[in-house]
């Protein structure tokens, strides 16, 4: 009965407005302190921030062990991706610096504390998950274009490697020339540079510039549609159940029972 | 009661078709001035223009003068958005310009007359406004791409700033770097040069690319939802009181008292 | 009754398939003629062209007036702007190529020969007619828009002027660079060239692309809104056509026929 | 009888899971091997590329035979457009590549089998019919696309030929410059140049982006309205069917019936 007394006092403490907000306010700084150390700053502060990194990557573990503690079954608290995510931030991030080497990564690796504001925010937290939702349903228009790709890319590299090897060295390179084609970036220095040895490349350029356009606009609609039918969908269930007040199957209902009543007229009056 | 003559005097000049057509064609003047004064000007039409200054400031303050007179009610126009909006740009855009210093700021500050054509046009007002709406319901993808940003510029200018301190030196000129990147203005000069240093770079700039445009294209088809609900809506109502005709709810009505008429026969026939 | 006949010949020659393929061809040809013209052509078919450009002349005014013998209503014949259209280029671009600064505008009238294919083509005609329609719907958010460039243009000139007079030089030019701008035509160049007096002015710039491109956005939905509303007018108009048989209103109709029934096997049983 | 013996055995070689599987498999790795030639290969394993090369020649030709033999009917074989599709890639990529030219060919030629995975993959399939299938719609929008570029081009030609040749040489080329404007590629640097010789060409380009841009929108716009109707269409059928319950049509039959029966009950009454 002692753990479970614990476990109600840390989930009041958990659920206490003050804590929430405190726990916002620490990631806010966390994400101010990965802004500040970009700039050059005196080493005072710089001995300030390295304090500040200890600070709240305690504070981070001490919220972790709290919202663990608070958590009435341990097994579905590690069930949910977002203790998780939480989680494998916080350790990552306590990673030590020691040579310079390592400051930088540790650096990087902080940087990642912001996401915890994804985290914290159920919005946010609602927003991502939607987003990522939408990716499968546009799996087989992403398949299509990526084959384009390939195809182009290969295309790409056999024809054009002697003229640019630093555009269109190997087909990993030719992909993300090819990227930089798709959103006009300079694509027309990339393909005066090939046109003067084959005349027609426009031809290629073109081609891609269309095939990835409408493929890339099929997508969009397709997303769009998705959204739409969703948004429908919702509308009329949500019409459903507050239009029930009568439909015509309730007339017809109305209209049998009339009949019957009527029938029974009917045979109430034979007899007499 | 003198107050009260003088108010209506005022009111029916407000009103006054002609005074409307002048106080925009005034606006129109002003906006052709600021324009005309960013050209090389012969020292004539320099001082006429200085005239015109002067003209247009007396206009706009008296006819601000005749809008609060006109107004039957002092408190309520200065709870008006658009009436401080005006004064406001009225009484700035009447600040001297002594110095050659303030007589940039002066003109500056005269170039938000133009503004006030959309105040004096009720539509741009009302497109004004749906637009100013239409923010907050994007709050919280917005905090995402922030977040998005932010990550990105802090990865930035940890990882290049040694190779490009113009472009990476810290987050607000990396901020900078990442929305160019975004807009796709030039963005492989950019990803080459960090590409020398670090050949992966190109994972950072192809994410962040597919994260800011999915991000920012659900965003788009939020506004467009936003949009089409509000539209279906606006059918849907008008479509109720158009067809407040017969609906399926009348069909019942009329059956309930149809069948109590055939009770009411059976119940006459039946002590028959 | 001669007029009459005459009118009624030049009605088949005009209605006639053969005729009108052939001006489809000519019109066709005109086109390909323009074309050639901008290659380097050897003068015997220099030669050719000229005569094929008289024989098209000679063609377009031929059939004109077929069309105009062939209308019924002389009247009727100018009121029609496609008449005019065809009319108008057919005669501009009969303009004699005397020297060679004229032979330059003959051949730039003759490109407009083109234009005849949009109103030979029935389709065409429609699309533009609708394109044009579609215009003064957005009349209210292209005049924002135009607000919002006009500030920031004359903000830019009285600011950059002295940086770059080629690019803020007046406000006409500020425009075109606005314009530039919008179209994120190497914007940061721009933008790093006004950062290096005022550090600040990317301020500018954003501020100027986020409020260009909101308002752009919200008028491409306001474009697919009203689309979508023709659409959903026309589509219930068709449904309703469609499923003139029986609607809720037709069962009130029937259920109060049957209640004045009901009403009357009362009352002839009362008196009984 | 033997032939139809044969026959359901290639058939049941053809439907089963492993040789599905085992096809896709080869299609990936025909694929990864024209990806692996363009980069610098020790000679051992070009050899090894050479020898993959005609094994999965031989793969796909017996795949191929082996779907001929399973079809139950040999002449709707041929009548299906992905088994043309999948013949002709097969045997063009068994073109041998004697000397170096043709050396290239073939390895361009082999790039295609990629595009066997869409004939495989049905999803794929349906995508790509359904995209062939959206372009016709367009075609009117396109066509006066086409005379937009055509008359803009005809008229640059014309008129900058001398100023730039490289950019307005001919028809053809002014065609692809001015899809390079449209695609906002560095087309600040195309105009600038001709406002040199001619201040107001901006006019030339302006126009010609907001033609364009307005078209391509329309376009857009067209294709999203026809999937929007195709997806209500598919929705009221869809609905018809599940609700294939009581509509008014049926209150109507009911109530007729209704009636039919008080008539009854009177005739029946009247003669008492």
């Amino acid at each position: 009965m002692q753990t479970s007394a614990l476990q109600h006092r840390f989930e009041r403490i958990r659920s206490n407005k003050f804590f929430e907000f405190f726990v916002i306010s620490v990631i806010v700084l966390s994400a101010l302190l990965v802004g500040a150390k970009t700039y050059p700053l005196p080493s005072a502060i710089t001995q300030a921030t390295r304090f500040f990194d200890w600070f709240i990557s305690l504070f981070f573990l001490t919220e972790i062990l709290i919202r663990f503690l608070a958590a009435k079954n341990k097994v579905t608290f590690f069930k949910s991706f977002w203790n998780w995510f939480d989680t494998l931030i916080v350790f990552i991030s306590m990673i030590p610096a020691e040579n310079a080497e390592m400051a930088i990564i540790a650096r990087l690796v902080r940087v990642f504390r912001v996401l915890r504001m994804v985290s914290i925010v159920p919005e946010l937290r609602i927003l991502l998950v939607s987003l990522v939702k939408a990716l499968p349903q546009l799996g087989y228009v992403m398949l299509l274009m990526f084959i384009i790709f390939y195809i182009y890319a290969a295309i790409g590299s056999t024809l054009f490697e002697a003229i640019n090897p630093t555009l269109w060295g190997d087909i990993t390179i030719s992909l993300l020339t090819l990227f930089r084609v798709m959103t006009f970036e300079d694509w027309t220095d990339v393909m005066y540079e090939t046109m003067e040895v084959y005349p027609l490349s426009w031809v290629y350029y073109l081609t891609f510039i269309f095939l990835s356009a409408f493929a890339f606009l099929n997508m969009v609609i397709g997303i769009v549609v998705n959204v739409m039918e969703q948004e429908n969908a919702n509308a009329r269930m949500a019409l459903d159940i507050e239009n029930r007040e009568p439909t015509i199957a309730d007339v017809m209902v109305e209209l049998k029972s009339l009949r019957q009543e009527l029938e029974k007229t009917k045979s109430t009056k034979t007899p007499q």
